[in-house]
């Protein structure tokens, strides 16, 4: 009979679960393993709450494992690191995203790009190579083999930098990439919320020009004055898109919910590139003849690897970019669940776990 | 009252033309411009039967021009020069493809890239910077401006070189622009059409290893043997499809038929590169899950510029590349464009102009 999640490893851990696809959360007994020669032992001190987990903890992508404790923004201090760790020291500041581990081998892996890993292993609702079910960071600890954690650089606010972590790096990513973040750059960015405010921030400090396309007239304001956006185009008014047509290099698409890609893809110059992160269900309609015409493409993207997780965190510190967050205790996660399914928070939720999650 | 086509211009040509959407071709009286100073005045040897002539002349992308004389895959000989042509002698093999004009001062046009730029002038059923209508190489002679007019190279046969100046530079400009073009890259074609037959030639040629990816079984022997694919996959059979997934760098779809993207999504590994070069009319599905997780993209690609052209015709003489041609007189072109629509014909047809076309 497998062993119950308090006692399948040696050190007591605590947190909050899901139980199953109801997705309401409760505090939750569980165990961590003992650090291994390359593991870091960390307290965890904040950890942003990203949509993927509410997907997770609804099972709404199918994949979950119950019971989750999600969480895979986290910032911490490191209490502890195995006979071969060779970045940390007790006392430092981390973070850990959305991975764990992964093959180590393959060509994704070799290049740094571990996301995209076959074979990765997610920082929670995943099996790990010991076989057991990986838990995140609404709890108290983690432990993370040295090459998937990250040094949290000094002067970057620990529960605002959070967020980063997911988010920011989701969004710095596609713009290295697919070469959108040289200085110069028009970028479009679809969708305001936990990514696209980021991709704003990280956006201008690349140096680009940058255009918020959203449905609400409303967060016109926001976006320009808040954000330091350069430019608003309301995606309804076909006259302002009309306007605004082949005027981008490139367009960061945050949007999970389905939508058109034509008239996005109008507004790109020739040569441009639609990247999706957000992640529709259904899939989308994709007129090919603009993307012929204009050589354009349609890419996605999904976090980023290790090293460039360290170069974002690095130059977030630089740049001063953190995320705008709302500090909730460990006990308002369902009704900030709740709020956040209605997209109602500016723009994310930062659990404070070291000072509001007891057992 | 606007000029009859053959009183328009001072010299006198002939050709065929459709003269409405049943794209019916009939021998057709027209005229040429004088050769301006920077033009260069073509006798037509052979012009190579492109799908679009087809899309054309029955006005299926709603841009015909009537009368049209079709034809963009043009090869013949300098017989005059304008005073400040410098490239070319009289006596000289030169080739002609898509295009004849451009702004010459847009991004794309600096860069290189004069099929996209947005004034690009195609070379039949467009509008001149004269305001003429531009007739394509359905016909005795063609006047072009020297920038948009290639050297042919020596040793490559006229008449089964002739299609590379469409059909090629479509093939090899995305292999080049999408990093398809390295030794060692896994590319899958799909469709083993006038593209399709090129751009397992010139994948080879660039030392890539090459599957063809077809509806048809019975193209399996054809594909390996005639045309030096590595491999074959039936894109019905799901094992073979499965067995194949995420084997390719990328994959070049050639298909003009709507068709569903995601099976060939599954056989790129992540980071890997789909590229239409056919142009459905409805819309394809994009399912927007797989494109993130593996950091995929599809892209689209239109011919290329006139630069690569003619890179695309140094590197096609030196490896031996030409197309599998019919070679055909002007007078069957009613029946291959029948045929054409049929894919009945292995893999183009090319109209033998000067020795069939008289008026």
């Amino acid at each position: 009979m497998a062993k119950l999640p308090e006692e399948e490893h040696p050190e007591k851990a605590f947190g909050w679960a899901a139980r199953d696809s109801n997705g309401v959360l409760s505090p939750f007994k569980f165990s961590r393993r003992s650090s291994g020669p390359k593991d870091v032992n960390i307290k965890i001190l904040y950890c942003g709450v990203c949509h993927s987990d509410l997907h997770f903890v609804k099972n709404e992508w199918g994949m979950s494992i119950y019971p989750i404790v999600p969480g895979h923004e986290i910032v911490g201090i490191v209490t502890e690191v195995g006979s071969m760790v060779q970045k940390f020291r007790v006392g430092n500041a981390v973070g850990v995203g959305c991975m764990v581990g992964g093959c180590d081998e393959c060509e994704d892996c070799k290049r740094g790009w571990e996301s995209y890993c076959p074979k990765t292993i997610l920082t929670y609702s995943n099996i790990y190579h010991d076989g057991t079910v990986t838990y995140g960071g609404y709890s108290d600890r983690i432990v993370v083999e040295e090459h998937y954690v990250v040094r949290f650089p000094d002067g970057l606010p620990k529960d605002a930098g959070a967020p980063l972590l997911c988010a920011g790096i989701t969004v710095y990513s596609p713009m290295r990439y697919y070469g959108l973040a040289e200085p110069g750059t028009h970028l479009g960015v679809v969708g305001l919320g936990g990514l696209g405010h980021l991709a704003v921030k990280f956006a201008k400090a690349f140096g680009a020009k940058v255009t918020v396309i959203s449905t609400s007239p409303s967060k016109e304001k926001e976006a320009i004055e808040h954000l330091g956006a350069d430019a608003f185009l309301v995606s309804r008014n076909a006259e302002q898109m009309k306007a605004a047509a082949r005027t981008m290099d490139g367009i960061l698409d945050t949007v999970s919910a389905k939508h058109y890609l034509l008239p996005l893809m109008e507004l790109l110059k020739s040569h441009g590139k639609l990247v999706l992160v957000g992640a529709p269900e259904e899939p989308l309609e994709l007129p090919a003849f603009p993307l012929l015409v204009g050589r354009k493409l349609v890419g996605g993207s999904a976090t980023g690897g290790m090293q460039e997780t360290q170069e974002m965190l690095d130059f977030a510190a630089k740049h001063n970019i953190t995320a705008d967050i709302e500090i909730i205790p460990m006990n308002y996660i369902n009704t900030a669940m709740e709020r956040l399914a209605k997209a109602d928070v500016k723009y994310r939720f930062v659990i404070d776990v070291a000072n509001t999650l007891s057992a």
